[in-house]
């Protein structure tokens, strides 16, 4: 890496890019970015100026020799840069839309990461990830991909099987709110919490839990099933997890468990929802064009407050400290997803596992933590099962494998219905799916 | 083993009792059965009497020297009993019912094996299984068990891990099914075709279909999934996969799977059944009743045909010819359930799996698989979890445990809803289950 | 595999090939033999003719419409084939004589199995092997490769992951000679014994002994550790175990264990047999020639007594078991070296192993025996690390691979001396190692 | 753990004591040790004053409120314990001395920790071992035991097979050396070299090599097998490795795989040696009359600087450096023998391995490494066998297990001269195995 670090994000219009650069700000002194190319396509390029904008404003008030480039060439961008990150969305919040509506039509989850939704974002989101990869292999072959376009466990899945780099690492926000809920619940500083993450992106379990190196696992499973104390749990999603299902489990849960370990409750709520205020991702553009109003403030030079009421709070600051990580071979504990190279047993080797790694310059080494407890294991190998079929369905654009994928997502409530859920949606996506209709066009 | 074999069959008077009868009589040349005791409880006394008396006209038609032995102690049974077959049901008939019925108020399938309904079964039939393995450790030390009490599954899986005798195998009639649907299929004699078959018990795939020693595995996944031609696998159910499903899966599935690939179907359907005709336990007590009164008739001295009309057909065929094979070391290939011992990849080697084994006097012999295809990895992951958290609470009684394995079983919509059905079966079962409610009477 | 079963044997031209044809004609009954093709190489001429026509009058004898060919033309030979036999010798049994002269120069077992004899045995048969492999697949794309020429684990391996064809079986006279040991010892007929035989090549154990489906392992340890009655170790190579080693060890060795188990007494043995009566090969060539003169006697039209003093009792007669077991589909248990597919633990799933099978039309199937003992999984390792590294090398024609596989062989003293074998071998071979020299030439 | 840290150091009297001393002088600021306990035997008494004494004198020169307690009373040196390091020596240089000349009488390799000196060396001391963890277990549950008495690796194996204390650590200098040696050779500063090791104490590889984050290892063999550069490998023992070797095997080695790819040379250097010089033994026993006598010199107030030519360097160093980041809960990579978890596929998840791991308030947590190369894996396992061979030998005083584990080492040249060095040994070591002789007397 040369003295003078260059940052390429590619789907730099997004409305995390204040956070991210709030991230770099923050960390100048010993991670010293001096370009910071922000990538768009031509339907962005509006809210790219707007957050570009903004991004010039905050680094002129910090002082800092930080360029902020804007551009719609990604190949400029990537050219000899150190770290690419991605966070762009392939149809944009209109495409998660309907990633959530249509399968609630048949009375099923849309969830956009790893249920039926996630597939679709999967299957848009793959090929250009891939394309992503064959440019950084001729434009910045050193470069490390930091990626936080979800659903992040099947696109690093993908990667690493389907591309050349080697050099990628899946990001997600989920582990360090977990940690510092615990954080919370036990009165205490951050830095003094660790965890034991071991699992899939959105499915990630903390097999252990250490305050200043002493496991209180036991404490915190026996505080977020005590009735009288259970914030913890209930502050997630508002669901509170059964106390006996808790403590038998013996391991904490991720926020997204609730979808599997509570989907009728769950699908019950989206579509209460989605009726009263609008999916997730309606409610999501509503937010985000009063965020862009905010942007366009010239007396605003701060990352605004607002921003995380989006959610996702911690994802781009995520990202700058892994970079930082890795820049200063700090060899600090993170979980992120990377090779499992045997770190979960029985998850194959060469698969993507979400795991507390240490993060040296070399990338994140993953620490090993034996087998998963007998009562997660299942779930974890469906999910698994279910990422990689839907990644050569991605790649291949096969309509069999697509219906597979569907199908064996324990949200899927047969064979059927996944099958109507995927011409539905393969017609609404139609655009963005080129490996699924090019060759009849052809 | 002596000369002259005995028998213990516990459960006798279930009516399926003249089908291992004509077993025993069909295969007298190799297996010279000389003592067959048939054991039940006070509640099955008469049901023994009737269909006791039935397998002694039978033996006596057949004009061979088998003794039939009915009683109710069965310590008695089991002193230097050869081989051990158990095809009781610990509540009879009417607990069955309540577990298909107690779910469907929920709107959950029962599956009476390895669904909620078979983690009733499993706890109230574990504990009985493992104290006739006490028994056997010291009356009959070098018998083998033959299980055929559902689920099948579970219960070798808590023999291997709970008991202190080895040899144990678990039966089941699904497997065989297959082969005689592919044979049926192709219009060749059963003989010709051998599947690999792999998994666990109502849970196994056929990973590859040979025909005289080569693989029509693409071919009949071709007709079955044929719409001109579908006869297969429409009339296992009712229900036909979707061809892209199966050609994507790439192998056999077996009716079981209907539960887990086509929840939302089958449970629409037991709903519909359980309203119109009762559920599944309610059709076979009346069956049954019908059955037992053919088997009164003083002048029938064979299996009668309509036994067949009653479900489980082939299933004390498969105990007979599993019986036969270890008597002579005959070293065909049949599938059962046994220890992994490394067969399946990714399974525990000490768990239970159902694969194919040559079958030796030393008992069935694993043959090695490699890894099950990836799409269904996690389905069988998941109930191998669900096996064994419903195991160890069957032994340990714990409720914590009870409302785990019945979360993370496949069919369970919710922590909470698993609670609830626990809380309802638990009650509802609760002089079978003395390990939960024992401590607190005391 | 069409009504007339044709055979082709490369290296026809052996003196075992009497005991082929005298398997062919007994098991003429279930295995219709129509055509077998003899082929050699133009040196081999002459010895193929002799032991041809003794073939020819074997069957005449027999008055079976056995057609035998002869000719030097492998691809015809190989067209429309449905099993072909390997038990050629590249650079014959000179270059046998060197495996094992020059190691001895250095106080260095040759061991021309899996010894540093056995290493360039591996550099000069691979690329033949494979180069029958394409003939194969072009010509007879679904006959089985039936190999027993040595090392037999390291061309399987080398099959297994450098050619094409899949339908390969390495076969090995050893296990059958260890049943036979047993089935002797215990004053029983052979076909009451079996044994779970799992390792490698040359380097298989018997993990447990069963009599008529009994395990009489122990009993059988016992009777070989009993000074007074050890008479089955001591037949084997005049050199006893120390009943402390094998009664710890508890697993049954074959014959090859004593090269590295007793190297040192083994190494002196050679030396003084060397000096003596000339290495194994070198009285292997005289044998040769007086079964060769016999051979040519017109009158001769039987496989004649003299050959089993040969050595090498019951290979052929074991290929042609096991054609038999695969063309009837017989399913009987025979240890074969194939893929291993999880059959024992620690070896990865696509190696090669030596492991007890069912043998079924489409060819074997290994019996899972889970983890092997843990005192002997390191020899088996070191062994397979050695097969594969030499088999790159074979392939490579790697110099530093060479190298490198000759310095972990177990019986190697050090890096330095494996390299002055290593360098004198490949002067000596150098006709036959044409991979090493031909880009040196060009 | 309580403000005021107490070390408690079983073999206290050693010569390294200096070295431990300055270790924590050094550290004091970040780990404030409060009582440092010197435990010794009687035996030792004499070498623990002198030493003590001199320890006293360090730390009042340092000006640092650390308590020297010296007591031969094990138990109240234990109690309340934080960490508890052990450098003891059953039988003391008499001991290793008869571990190396033992064996050089039949021409074999002593190899005091993973050759046959070895095993004796832990017959002697792992029974100690488990007893001083019986006494943590009562005394001080929470304390960490960090051993680096000699054979460390089988020491760790019986620690995590035979204690009930999981809080246990086997440490190594070997590792830090060749990281040290590689920075020489290099040119750079230590701290700049990363070596993902992996492997077993002394039989430990260096699968890649980073400066400042980016992969040397292939210019570091590049400088190694450069005839006109390699002091790196010469001067670890005076004899170089052959570069085709080196070069094909891929991965760094370390000083003690001298022992078993160089056997021959080894096994002739060392009976010069013990001619010429004596064993190391021998030479070390007037090594530390010296020091001794240097240490008793009450002007003396630092570790003198002769105590680096006792070999064994880092040593001291390596334990104060590991208890310091585990007490500060540094999360820094370090090389240590710990409980493999998955992190080297292929060695059992149970079984201790060395391996860079991460450093945490709970200990060690290994990094995962995925496979060994394959050329490795053979010598790793074939060490692995051995040490849980031995390892049960030394728990069970079983002669037979003694045996197997002699004659399974890869310095073994025959089960036959394996037995007489057991024998010889065993009566030798008599007085300090009474687990062998104990049964006998009684």
């Amino acid at each position: 890496m040369t003295e003078g670090i260059k940052i390429a994000t590619i789907g730099g219009g997004s409305s995390y890019t204040p956070e991210l650069v709030e991230g770099f700000i923050k960390r100048y002194d010993e991670l010293p970015v001096r370009e910071l190319w922000l990538v768009d396509i031509e339907e962005g390029k509006e809210k790219m100026e707007i957050v570009g904008n903004l991004a010039k404003r905050m680094v002129q008030k910090a002082g800092l020799p930080i360029d902020i480039h804007l551009t719609l060439d990604r190949r400029e961008a990537l050219k000899g840069a150190d770290f690419v990150t991605t966070q762009f969305r392939v149809g944009l919040l209109d495409a998660r839309a309907k990633d959530e509506r249509i399968p609630l039509k048949y009375g099923v989850l849309g969830q956009e990461t790893n249920g039926p939704g996630g597939l679709f974002k999967g299957l848009r989101t793959i090929p250009v990830i891939l394309d992503i990869c064959r440019d950084m292999e001729e434009l910045c072959p050193d470069a490390w991909l930091i990626n936080f376009t979800n659903p992040a466990g099947m696109v690093t899945e993908a990667v690493l099987r389907y591309a050349n780099i080697k050099k990628v690492v899946g990001l997600c926000n989920v582990p360090i709110g977990i940690e510092m809920g615990v954080a919370k619940l036990l009165d205490v500083d951050h830095s003094r919490i660790r965890i034991d993450f071991a699992g899939l992106n959105h499915m990630v379990y903390g097999l252990d839990v250490y305050l200043d190196g002493v496991s209180v696992k036991d404490k915190v499973i026996e505080m977020i099933t005590d009735p009288n104390n259970s914030s913890f749990v209930k502050n997630i999603e508002g669901l509170g997890w059964e106390p006996s299902f808790v403590k038998a489990l013996g391991v904490l849960t991720c926020p997204y468990h609730m979808y599997y370990y509570k989907s009728r409750e769950m699908v019950e709520k989206d579509l209460k929802k989605a009726k009263e205020e609008g999916t997730r991702a309606e409610v999501v553009q509503r937010l985000e064009k009063e965020l862009f109003e905010l942007y366009k403030d010239p007396n605003l030079d701060i990352k605004p407050p607002q921003l995380e009421e989006r959610g996702g709070a911690y994802y781009s600051d995520a990202a700058v400290r892994l970079i930082h990580s890795i820049y200063t071979d700090r060899r600090d504990i993170q979980p992120v997803n990377t090779m499992n190279r045997g770190a979960i047993a029985s998850i194959p080797d060469d698969s993507a596992v979400e795991v507390s790694c240490v993060i040296t310059k070399d990338g994140p080494k993953p620490i090993a933590m034996g087998d998963l407890p007998v009562p997660v294991r299942g779930l974890v190998q469906q999910i698994k099962s279910f990422e990689r079929v839907a990644a050569e369905a991605a790649v291949t654009g096969d309509y069999d494998l697509t219906v597979l994928a569907m199908t064996i997502n324990p949200l899927s409530p047969s064979d059927t219905i996944a099958k109507q859920i995927v011409d539905d949606m393969l017609e609404a996506h139609k655009e963005h799916l080129p490996q699924f209709f090019n060759e009849v066009q052809a």
